[in-house]
């Protein structure tokens, strides 16, 4: 049961995902994504209160899968580490392709409905804390000088953030593996002791 | 004569401008812009071909201000300028207030239709080519170590960019005027010679 129970929301958020990357979000309907799914209603708001509660655990899941790269790129020393950070961004790129309108689309829901504001700042918030965990390790093991940590990484993640909003409108415009390595670089000359 | 048809084009780029911002891009009809106008839909057509174009002329309008602010900010060196442009984030966000869901709408849209792409990419490589021509003046005059000019511009975008969206995101998270000078100080500290 427990099993079942488990598949049918994956279904259910494969379909929405679907459903979110050709219509958009306001135009995706419940009934379509039960269709797509092949599920009854009863089974969508079983495991989801609404359209935007499917759309917020899409979210959550993709950040998880971000975090989860992002911890597996840990390495001896934090350099090393956000060196291997920016390696990722390509393949990051690639698991988010096509899903552009979507982040747009929600977003701008998020920028008229306070409801949604909070969960759609926190994860931000929460890679901001991240980065400024790995830069203060940064500054304990000797790599960089005394900065500001939570600037530093506050500029970690508007870098990433730029980065990839630049890299989903123009993926072909630059080699962008080559240029997350590059800019790393440069930062951390900045943060370097 | 003209003098009233420039003041009739600003009319409805004002009147658009409120009337996106409000009910969005998508929503917003050339009738209610006519209407909130006081201009008829010949007034409207006689200016712009479609609802795109007065939206690519308030994007036009928007980069342009930009654009004069950051050549305001031109100092005796490359690193004093690029200081003066970060001291300017806050009052560029300022003029963007209440703007971003129309600036999200819009790249949703662009995201659709391959006809407005190339037109939505191009401020961004625009930029580009401005930092890419500040930076090599930096290497010229020895403020900066010989990097990837485009690289680099790349990177001071994308860093702008993604401050940008945080911000107008989560306007109260940070101080934002302090961020983007501390920002812009880390990054110089990584290109200098």
């Amino acid at each position: 049961m427990q099993i079942r129970s488990e598949e049918t929301r994956n279904h259910l958020l494969e379909a929405a995902l679907r459903r979110f990357a050709r219509d958009g979000y306001n135009s995706a309907s419940v009934d379509q994504i039960c269709s797509d799914a092949g599920l009854s209603k009863g089974a969508f708001y079983h495991h989801f209160p609404s359209k935007q509660a499917v759309f917020m655990a899409l979210l959550d899941g993709w950040l998880t899968t971000v975090e989860a790269a992002l911890e597996s790129a840990r390495r001896p020393t934090v350099p090393a580490t956000l060196i291997g950070m920016a390696d990722m961004l390509p393949d990051i790129l690639v698991a988010t392709d096509g899903n552009l309108p979507m982040f747009l689309e929600f977003w701008l829901q998020a920028s008229r409905d306070e409801t949604i504001w909070a969960e759609t700042i926190a994860p931000y918030q929460r890679f901001q804390q991240f980065f400024a965990i790995l830069v203060q390790q940064g500054i304990d093991e000797g790599s960089f000088k005394p900065v500001d940590t939570l600037a530093a990484a506050q500029m970690i993640v508007s870098l990433a953030v730029g980065m990839f909003l630049q890299a989903l409108l123009a993926p072909d415009s630059m080699d962008w593996r080559t240029t997350a390595r590059e800019n790393m670089k440069i930062l951390m000359e900045g943060l370097a002791k």
